[in-house]
């Protein structure tokens, strides 16, 4: 492992330019935007997240002596340049939609305002987490809304694209309303409660089942959830409820039992039922094994009876649509709004805001997206939150960014909450921002040489 | 941040298991087999890799005083059992295919054999390791077999499922003989050329593109790449051919034209025709911009004439498989073997061996997956490659691995390379396992009171 920072996880591009740049005396203010172009079919809205962990990259940006060494290496870039970039720090505004807010297509979940060296080494990361983080969180909140208002747990560590994609995906689901997260790192960061019990290795490891049950629960008398799949669901569950009513004589209570495969539905319902008629109500039916929304809205649609629901892989690593279209794309240099006419590409001009206009019932009826300086009715949504490249005001918690999710998923029409075909909120674009891309455009278009 | 050790970075339920281990001081050896239960449709077969950073992350196993502390206040765990895990160390021993070897479904990759309680410690990482860096490596090398021998390079850390993912997308692609990357902390710990010249925003902030062009070529006269799609690809072409004109005037020759959007096999072939007759014969036409194996193939076969080709985003997330229904599973404790029977999830007993059987032609004709201590012909995959918690022999390098891939590639069938339904080997079982399997679950039956 060599050392170094962050500042190297970046494209290679963004320094051959900043050097191009520095020889050129050209480091003037620019303005990038970074929106998503097209929502995956399977997503009726987004949920902005990962902001946090932008300005924590931003407000450590540095190169290392060793960076700026193995830069030298390469032997591309000048003496000159090197010191430049071993003195940069990152010093623009940042303007962003909080964490948890609830967004569109071409809507920009941040804009970066700095001189365009600054502005461009950074884009690559910033690119990422947000990916990273928005795409978890969209994803698991579609889980929140399958659920309707059960608990639901992240079990997903194991198949996270990495490690610290598990620290994401556990702190997307928790955002969302997750309860809690089987990864013992992330609930120790979060402050929430690390969950899970046991696995078939240990069930297995005895030989015997209701052995290896009465061994937990001797150790967990008030934390234990049975696994009870290992050999045989119905089987299992006797003995489960078994151990339980030995707790119950002690004066403990079995937490619940786990279903991992099998017929969740009917398996679920026996579960509840085995359990009520041993006077457990109050155990839970725990369900695991590939659940993503999709499975969670069919096992209710059946009548499945299950009070917890542990969700994994699909969720973690956003299945369906393991990355978002999003780009960072410059919009404004030296106050010039700028754009690219690549085919299917176009990008809006300018320094943006977007206002969200409710109903009289306090539905989201549509957003505006304009210029940041209008002046439009409605809420805006974009907030400054890094001026000088540090960060305004405290750092903002999770379970603030929950509240915020929670208000605005309240306020999401129905059609839009849809698990299949959402619909998509609609985006009016003001008559100031429009004028202005037209305006752009036709100089771009005029300048270009378009053939 | 909170600080600690990796070894907190693990599902709740392995701690919650070791302490009920420990309770009942059983903690015999116990061997443990991950594999990968069935290949997603669109996969020939696998490539093993992510075992580096397994057996780095197991030599340097153990809990940090702040990752004790945090679990001694969740008030679950006796005093006794936390001063044990404040010890704990990996000692045991690991088998496992090379990185780089090409295996298939059931085979296990790698076999942890260790006292039960540190075996079951390390399962949540291994999982994820494995599985990111074989679903990356599995997914690359797939555009390798497109390519047809172009050169390809990686342009997708910005689109990585986090900043991890997009070191371990780049080591997996350069495993499986990909030339470069453009994520440079990448290049510098892989010791690759960082690859990548300018983006669309150096074109836009100059807004005359020749301008931008020359600016970039006077500071790299030898190493430019030029974008021409900003505006218009054609136009684009034809400046950049005149810049290459001027480069090659003053003694330079420009490196290649950059096309990344609209019809590319229309463009590729013009900007050869263009650059032949300026007499550029050995500039690159490089493409990019959404390209997948799928893509790369289809604009092969429609005629585009390209020299390097830069994938980004569905291959760094491996989007059309995004996981592996990867499994670790004990597969033996105290020398009795041992399984689950839920269902849709069995799994083989036993520590294991695999044995690959080649016909006259020197191509993989089947594999033979046996119990280890079988004697059976052909070449064993699995070896030894940490006892007692070390290390056997030195750290591989990812080019070494690269030269098995290629090796074991050259011999693989054609049904088995295909992009589209792609043929698997035969994985034949030995009479051995197969008798020790029918035993074991005779008696696993009989023991769980299955109904």
């Amino acid at each position: 492992m060599i050392t170094g920072s962050q500042a190297l996880t970046t494209d290679f591009y963004e320094i051959t330019m900043s050097a191009a740049y520095h020889a050129h005396d050209m480091n003037g203010e620019a303005t990038f935007s970074l929106f998503i172009r097209d929502l995956p079919p399977q997503r009726g809205f987004i949920v902005a997240a990962g902001l946090e962990q932008v300005l924590d990259y931003l407000e450590g940006f540095s190169f290392s002596g060793e960076d700026i060494d193995y830069l030298r290496g390469l032997d591309r870039f000048t003496p000159g340049f090197l010191d430049y970039l071993g003195g940069v720090r990152f010093t623009g505004e940042v303007w962003a939609l909080p964490e948890g807010s609830i967004c569109f297509a071409d809507e920009p979940l941040l804009e970066v305002t700095a001189p365009i060296i600054e502005a461009q080494l950074v884009e690559t990361m910033i690119i990422n987490l947000v990916n990273l983080h928005s795409m978890l969180a969209s994803k698991a909140a579609r889980s929140v809304l399958a659920a309707q208002g059960r608990a639901l747990v992240d079990f997903g560590l194991r198949r996270t694209q990495g490690p610290d994609a598990g620290m994401a995906a556990a702190r997307a689901a928790a955002l969302v309303g997750f309860a809690g997260t089987s990864n013992v790192a992330a609930a120790r960061e979060l402050g929430l409660p690390p969950v899970g019990t046991m696995a078939h290795s240990f069930v297995e490891a005895f030989g015997d089942e209701i052995a290896s049950f009465r061994a937990f629960a001797s150790i967990f008398p008030d934390h234990t959830v049975i696994l009870v799949d290992t050999y045989d669901s119905v089987a299992g569950l006797q003995r489960a409820v078994q151990v339980a009513g030995e707790l119950k004589a002690q004066g403990h209570k079995l937490v619940g039992v786990r279903l991992d495969s099998g017929d969740m539905v009917a398996l679920s319902r026996q579960a509840r039922e085995m359990l009520d008629q041993a006077g457990l109500e109050d155990s839970l039916v725990v369900v695991s094994g590939s659940l993503d929304e999709y499975r969670v809205a069919e096992m209710l649609a059946q009548g499945a009876k299950v009070d917890l629901l542990a969700v994994g892989t699909k969720v973690v690593c956003s299945a369906d649509a393991p990355y978002f279209d999003i780009a960072y794309k410059l919009v404004s240099y030296n106050e010039r709004p700028t754009l690219k006419l690549s085919a299917g590409k176009r990008t809006w001009v300018s320094a943006k805001q977007v206002w969200r206009q409710l109903d009289a019932q306090g539905k989201l009826a549509h957003d505006l997206l304009g210029l940041r300086g209008e002046n439009q009715p409605g809420q805006p949504l974009l907030a400054q939150v890094m001026a000088g490249g540090r960060r305004i005001g405290p750092r903002e918690h999770w379970r603030q960014a929950r509240r915020r999710f929670q208000e605005q998923l309240a306020a999401l029409p129905e059609a839009c909450r849809r698990l299949e075909s959402p619909a998509r909120a609609a985006v009016e674009i003001t008559s100031a921002l429009k004028g202005l891309q037209e305006r752009t455009q036709a100089q771009v278009l005029g300048n270009s040489g378009r053939l």
